[in-house]
């Protein structure tokens, strides 16, 4: 990888992406006892910081590529942002889906273009589809976490955060199946290599937490968490990244994840998702380590179905 | 009142209030067929645009009246509003607050001193308490709405959203006691006098829709809206001003807010009480005459019982 891959994907998905604005918010300030800074990808295109990383992936193909097109299997964000980012890049996107899949999230993708091939709600009958639609049409597919052109694409948030505030002294963000991490790590590396990066995870799919004690990629039993974003493990591409470079992982109960979402919405009047929640759930419970600090957070998306509210 | 009363209100409550950002967003723009620019005064201090007005009605008394307080009645906004200003200059404040009044509204209060008299839920009983307090303490009523000062301070959400957006052809904004509007037309008036002004208002509530067409204040019979902060009637202070500046107001039904407010939580992943959704709801309905123009909006307010949601 390039000194300065996230700086060149900065420049390079410009266009196709919103350079969303950062938040603050002087209660939640003397609660955490830090200034903190929400990078704010609840408010990006399809919802979440995913359409960053697909845009990368399919803007590095080649012409012959993208002519043919590219698939992925997802059953939540990284499925509409997919579906858009290829919709504006002008590239046929296939989708595979759950058929556990909710069915906002469908509509979300049949909105976007994206061509929704449904399976089997098991890891390896949506491998299986994908395969198989590869096999068929010749289209590139995408990993939604274990792709390095996604993971430098999910490091332009960090990079426009570090931007805006390059005193940051530490950054937080979610870990789900890694991208979003390794990519921060990766655009604090090239601006500003003292900033630390901590991750949030559910005790109840904590593979990132246990992976970095054992030094291996761990995987999880179950996955029982409100956190439908950060189900998912690490992988080959993202895991080395993330063991260099993240100082600590902290894992939430679910209901500090809930208590930590109620707490946005009412005093920030901001719409995140259970995933996001995770990440201030960590800034809160690691507090006395970033007293009167300044601590950026990327807060991931706003994916959230309103009639299914966990308070 | 002075040509540039707004202007100087502008900078002398500055140092007591956020100047809110201005968010967009391409979906909304697209179904509304017009460059929609909104003014979030739902991550005001305190939830509300109503911060503005009461700080600059605390600022203007003679150290004699601060030194004795502010007394108002209100079971909404402006009781948290007053007792937060209050709080950040000083003063001390007395909210008379109706029994019925939202328990989230009552600890918000308190959260910020607030001096909390209750009483009857009818408007004689909180006039009457309110004048007894007065006679009591020596401390000056501040009316939500109709009050010069207060009216100001309202009109300064509208003056740093033409400060950053000076090319608006149109502002909205809801319609409940009229400052709001009102002091949005004095912040036009100042700074860009050729744009227009439009109010929204619920069809359950539309006093000041009917006041506009009879040309005197009319009252309410009943106010069976889910907009909770629309259902005063405008005053003495505030009509004339209305009268001479405001283009059109535009009446909603109960349904069209509540779509509306889902619209927004969904797409712009904010959190908008009704209140604020009548303003986008009559922007919708009005959006014929708004084609292709640049159109600002006054997002009130995003104080909301999570609990209590219509969908």
């Amino acid at each position: 990888m390039k000194r300065d891959s996230v700086h060149t994907c900065h420049y390079s998905i410009n266009n196709y992406i919103h350079n969303t604005p950062v938040l603050s918010s002087t209660l939640i300030n003397d609660i955490a006892g830090a200034q903190l800074f929400f990078k704010c990808e609840n408010f990006q295109r399809a919802g979440s910081y995913k359409i960053r990383g697909a845009t990368n992936a399919i803007l590095n193909l080649s012409d012959d590529e993208k002519s043919k097109g590219v698939v992925t299997h997802s059953s939540g964000n990284f499925a509409q942002a997919l579906s858009l980012a290829a919709k504006s890049i002008g590239v046929k996107a296939y989708i595979v889906m759950p058929t556990s899949a909710p069915k906002v999230k469908i509509a979300a993708v049949k909105q976007y273009n994206g061509d929704i091939i449904m399976c089997a709600p098991t890891l390896e009958a949506r491998e299986e589809t994908a395969q198989s639609i590869v096999n068929k049409t010749g289209a590139t597919f995408v990993h939604p976490s274990n792709n390095t052109n996604v993971i430098i694409g999910q490091g332009t948030a960090a990079y426009e955060l570090l931007q805006d505030h390059p005193e940051l002294e530490a950054i937080f963000c979610p870990v789900g199946g890694g991208g979003l991490i390794a990519g921060t790590c990766l655009a604090v590396n090239e601006l500003r290599p003292d900033c630390k990066v901590f991750g949030g995870e559910p005790f109840e799919a904590d593979d990132a937490y246990r992976s970095l004690m054992s030094g291996k990629i761990e995987t999880n039993e179950t996955a029982n968490t409100i956190a439908d974003g950060l189900k998912t493990q690490l992988g080959d591409k993202n895991f080395p990244i993330i063991k260099d470079h993240v100082s600590a992982i902290i894992r939430v109960t679910e209901q500090e994840i809930i208590d930590a979402m109620k707490l946005i919405w009412e005093r920030m009047k901001i719409i995140i998702e259970p995933s996001s929640a995770v990440t201030i759930a960590a800034v809160l419970k690691h507090k006395n380590s970033i007293q009167n600090k300044k601590v950026g957070i990327v807060i991931s998306g706003g994916n959230v179905d309103l009639t299914q509210l966990p308070f």
